[in-house]
């Protein structure tokens, strides 16, 4: 049997788009396969969130399923839709035969947790049947699941078992699966476990693409009922391809590394954004720090040296290897590059705010001021040309706070929030090595991380103890003592909680994130503003 | 039957504080009353959204309702709160005498909709059960349940009923139902059919406090068997009252039109946000304009007049009426006002930023460039102050995207951002008239609204048409039909639709709301900001 797998790139919403992108593929494939596959929802893009409450949402994407019907012959489709019954919304896969639906398989567990909330829209399935296509004048009896139906470790009704039981001969799951560092080795160990306890082939179609906050990362792949890996398709691009199950040969999985992994996840990230909000220019600020010049180097790689400028904006507190070191990326990167110093304006600020800053020119206000106005002049030339502005703000700035709000937290899009600032400096290096050559200035790497608000200021934090665990600390909630019982100290800990908790009002109105960790902020964080609990 | 109805405000997360403030409850009531009655998750504070995904919260506040137990005598207790067990949490409710748990109560309807996502944590009741209290050595047995399970009418199972038919004598509500306009109304209808149905008395306890977006009125209730109301506590305030059930009376239940409920429910969102997160002072633009005079009157009701700022930032583009306004707002209102003009600043701005102006002083980006230098000049006072800045953006216009980003839409909080701008200007009649003088000046209510950024700038809405039109759309997803028909042209309709969806990524960085609409921006509507979904 030749699977065709159809890892495709949909934007949410784009119904007539996407489903365009699906008929291409089954015009293309069919002669050449026994059944095409493809991801969960890719008919609407996921997660389409509450256009899932809009009724003619809804319609409009059964009617488009309809057209689509009438594209597929004699090879059997499977697409991921929605489908509406008796008032209940269902995140279903359609399976398409001769202009005709054969049948629906509903999905059985619909996770409400992180940044699912599928309970918001979804019904579970009632039940879970193999279905029975023809496949060249054979029936071959197919158990069809959808992403989650796998995770069954938490759940009590065990999905691609019950399905086996009931006699597939194959188990497909259709998946919208978001990247998180290393996803890929735990959903490859668990197909493997499936595969092998259920003695047949185990077929994953994974969505690629990004939305929002979420990096759908692709990696597709069939594992044989030996569970060996015998397909894995690209990470982070759209593929369509074929496997025949008669001919598979063992193929290596070799993950790539973590830096690589983030990378490639972050410039997709990038790339689709731009792409599906249709821009095509960004603009950031370089502080001649390794967080803007990491940030560029993505930018670059996502939209095009050509496409991204760089501005540095020094004040009277920049050092001068501050300029410096954001002109030599902007020219490792080749990327258009200006200089437009703050001094006076930040002056005539001074002057013109006495009568609320009192006549006093240093202060947390004074220092949030400069921030500020370096907010404003990256908006403006955003807004000139018609640009975004990518924020570079990391994870660890972002956890303790240590960021102005409408000032470095301004952008479209917060392209490096989900690292933390040891991740930085690995990604960084990474980055150096696989191109052969400094990206990123040595000097941005090796000098001390400052905000140069104020004079001599570096930042106030020992970032190789307070990274990690900052990262703990969010990942998952932490016990005072647990932490302890790692060497950290009780009053570095309270003191990182508390930060980390009183600054969730500047993260409620911070740019939306690339997630690219288990726990980013955002979407699958929610915490409140007003929080008394102090541990 | 004597019943304290215990109508408390509580803090999200402060465990120790509201437990004190229920064991003060409890030792001024328990000789005056037969039983004692709390509202939902009371002890917690609601909702502590992902607070309860960490162990140590969930152990804390089981830890302190044993002690709150030993408080309790023989006037028996019933406290919402939550609990775990084998690994399942419950939104629960806890019926305490004499030093023990009686029972505990789980919540059946786990509200995941609109702002609730009750599935993320909470697991439903496996069972409902009267529970019976000893009463003056009489055995009453009380039904008990939680908020949704009142609003049963989309599902399956009918908890008033089930319970009342098991054997309950009186029924039980315990909620923490957040406020929206005429919300009360639709309450004690459906109360009031429940108790006419089941022909017992239904007691309604309510959270009383605001927490973040969210306001939860109290007004707190009791209906006789009759269905006749026959005690009602007073909204938007904390409040503890006996209710006889023996010598009970029907009393009015007389609800505040809508434009007092809108200005009592703002205020209170204004001075527990305030108060809870420790903070005094407010400081907000004053532009002369209505949405600005109408936000400085509810801060000052919420907060005190000598508690706010108001700052006029007259540019090149201000009229002279508008400082007039601003001024005379002011001093209706008693709060301290400054003047800062932003002509000189924005000159700077212009000068210095020409490489990427190129030489432009006109068009959107040199628009947005005064508005966020007001945003700058607003932050700098409310830091230096140690106060928050408030948000003075209404629906209509954040909404349709008519704002800039960090610069009139800057602000710890979001006032009137849930009011459309023809409640604007209701809201403002109706205080003109409620204080018998013109606190909102007269010319903020009678002029053409203006953004003043360019010359001869005004609005360019009719909001009379704009405000209901921009209503109906977010409340619910509309059909273009179906305004069609309601006399919108099609033209204006698209237009429309399309302002609101491509201005998500605005409002994905708005300042948090007050909510007094069934639908508000904010938790309860969650939008991609890549959507193609164009109808």
């Amino acid at each position: 049997m030749k699977i065709a797998l159809a890892q495709i790139n949909p934007t949410v919403g784009a119904l007539s788009r996407n489903s365009q992108k699906i008929l291409d593929v089954i015009k293309d494939y069919s002669s050449k396969s026994d059944l095409i596959i493809f991801p969960e929802m890719c008919l609407t893009g996921y997660p389409p969130q509450d256009l899932l409450l809009d009724s003619s949402f809804i319609n409009k994407a059964e009617a488009i399923l309809e057209k689509i019907m009438q594209g597929v012959g004699n090879t059997p489709v499977i697409i991921g839709t929605i489908r509406k019954e008796n008032n209940q919304l269902f995140n279903t896969a359609a399976v398409l035969q001769r202009g005709e639906v054969v049948a629906y398989q509903d999905k059985t567990h619909l996770p409400t947790y992180d940044v699912f909330d599928e309970d918001r829209y979804f019904t579970s399935a009632s039940s879970r049947d193999p279905i029975s296509i023809d496949i060249d004048g054979q029936p071959v009896k197919v158990g069809v699941e959808i992403c989650e139906d796998l995770w069954d470790a938490q759940y009590r009704t065990k999905v691609s078992k019950e399905l086996r039981e009931a006699g597939a001969d194959i188990i497909i799951n259709i998946s919208a699966s978001p990247f998180h560092v290393n996803r890929m080795e735990k959903r490859i160990d668990i197909i493997n476990s499936k595969a092998d306890e259920l003695k047949c082939y185990f077929i994953y179609c994974n969505l690629v693409g990004a939305q929002d906050e979420l990096v759908f990362d692709g990696q597709s792949c069939v594992i044989s009922p030996k569970g060996k890996l015998v397909s894995l398709l690209p990470g982070f691009v759209e593929s369509i391809q074929i496997v025949d199950l008669e001919h598979s040969m063992e193929v290596n999985s070799s993950i790539s590394t973590e830096e690589e992994q983030i990378f490639n996840a972050l410039s997709l990230g990038v790339k689709d954004y731009f792409q599906k909000t249709g821009h095509k220019k960004a603009v950031l600020g370089l502080s001649g720090g390794i967080d803007s010049a990491l940030t560029a180097a993505i930018a670059c790689n996502a939209l095009g040296k050509e496409n991204v400028l760089g501005i540095a904006m020094p004040s009277v507190y920049s050092s001068d290897h501050s300029i410096e070191d954001a002109k030599q990326l902007a020219e490792n990167l080749g990327i258009d590059f200006q200089i437009i110093p703050i001094k006076k304006i930040n002056e005539q600020m001074l002057t013109d705010l006495s009568p609320v800053l009192n006549g006093s020119s240093s202060g947390l206000a004074e220092e949030n001021l400069q921030a500020r106005i370096r907010g404003n002049i990256l908006m403006a030339a955003a807004n000139k040309m018609g640009a975004l502005l990518l924020n570079t703000g990391n994870k660890t700035e972002t956890a303790l706070g240590y960021c102005t709000m409408y000032g470095d937290m301004a952008g479209a899009l917060a392209v490096i929030s989900d690292l933390n600032k040891t991740q930085v400096y690995t990604v960084s290096r990474w980055l150096n090595k696989y191109y052969e050559k400094s990206m990123i200035p040595e000097n941005s790497i090796n000098k001390l991380p400052s905000a140069e608000l104020r004079p001599e200021q570096v930042d106030p934090f020992d970032y190789d103890i307070v990274s990690p665990l900052v990262d703990k600390i969010i990942s998952s909630p932490q016990n005072v003592d647990d932490l302890k019982d790692e060497g950290y100290s009780e009053k570095l800990i309270e003191d990182i909680m508390r930060k980390v908790r009183i600054s969730e009002y500047k993260r409620r109105q911070a740019a939306p994130g690339i997630r690219v960790s288990k726990k980013a902020f955002g979407v699958g964080r929610r915490y409140p503003i007003v929080n008394k609990f102090d541990t």
